[in-house]
């Protein structure tokens, strides 16, 4: 699988959600066996008006739809950000194999960060993969909340 | 607030479910100033074929759609399991001030039996009241889980 393609490609959808002025965070979801983007997802809190519309549950909720399936067994997701809590947690309801996330977040990063939500017993637990490409991914987030602070 | 009459209208979402073959967990969102409904729910992973649809994450999506609005200041939840680390971050993430819940969930509950989600830093941090009506809420849960067993 060629993590760089498709973390450009997460990072192609989180700046489709800065230029909207959203918090610039995106998702893509990858076949494991065949390497073919399922869907792909930016944060829209504001477009949706629902705090709960992280990127990755939007991906989620339409690769639910495209495979007709409660679970998105033998796929990897690929984000410019370490997921909440919520998020993470989400990963794990719907057995997604693998995680690799870009920049780290101290504020609410739930894998490793603030808390390693997997260590928990009794979830699934996927494999994770962090910093790829850490510092474009960071720069991003870093330059929207700069703008917002002006 | 009447907390027994919103945990009996959880309680019979949580029927509902049970009725369709989904894991009877109910919820209902309240206005704490007026003390209607805002919306109801229940689990429904197996209807819209995503393991991300338990009541409290259909609730918020109703809930956010009907007041326009990311976030739900002002409103109680009532829900008769324990939410898992999903939905007890989602609840935070749209302040949601108060959690009603029914039986303790010692295999996922995030509030209090296998983590207590909201000690970590960076969230904020609802009043929780769990074990109201326990009894009844966890004898539907297991009622359920017998039936599936044979």
């Amino acid at each position: 699988m060629n993590i760089n393609y498709f973390m450009d490609l997460a990072k192609k959808e989180a700046k489709k959600a800065y230029l909207l002025n959203e918090i610039p965070v995106g998702a893509v979801l990858v076949d494991n066996t065949t390497n073919l983007l399922i869907s792909s997802a930016h944060n829209e809190v504001i477009r949706q008006k629902n705090s709960i519309k992280h990127a990755e549950m939007i991906l989620i909720e339409k690769a639910c739809k495209i495979k007709q399936n409660k679970y998105l067994i033998g796929t990897s997701i690929f984000i410019t950000l370490e997921p909440c809590a919520m998020c993470a947690a989400a990963i794990s309801e719907v057995r997604i194999n693998k995680i690799y996330f870009g920049a780290y977040d101290e504020k609410k990063g739930s894998l490793e960060s603030i808390m390693k939500i997997y260590n928990t017993k009794n979830y699934f637990v996927p494999e994770v993969y962090g910093g790829i490409d850490e510092t474009e991914c960071s720069t991003m987030l870093k330059k929207f909340f700069q703008k917002k602070r002006k």
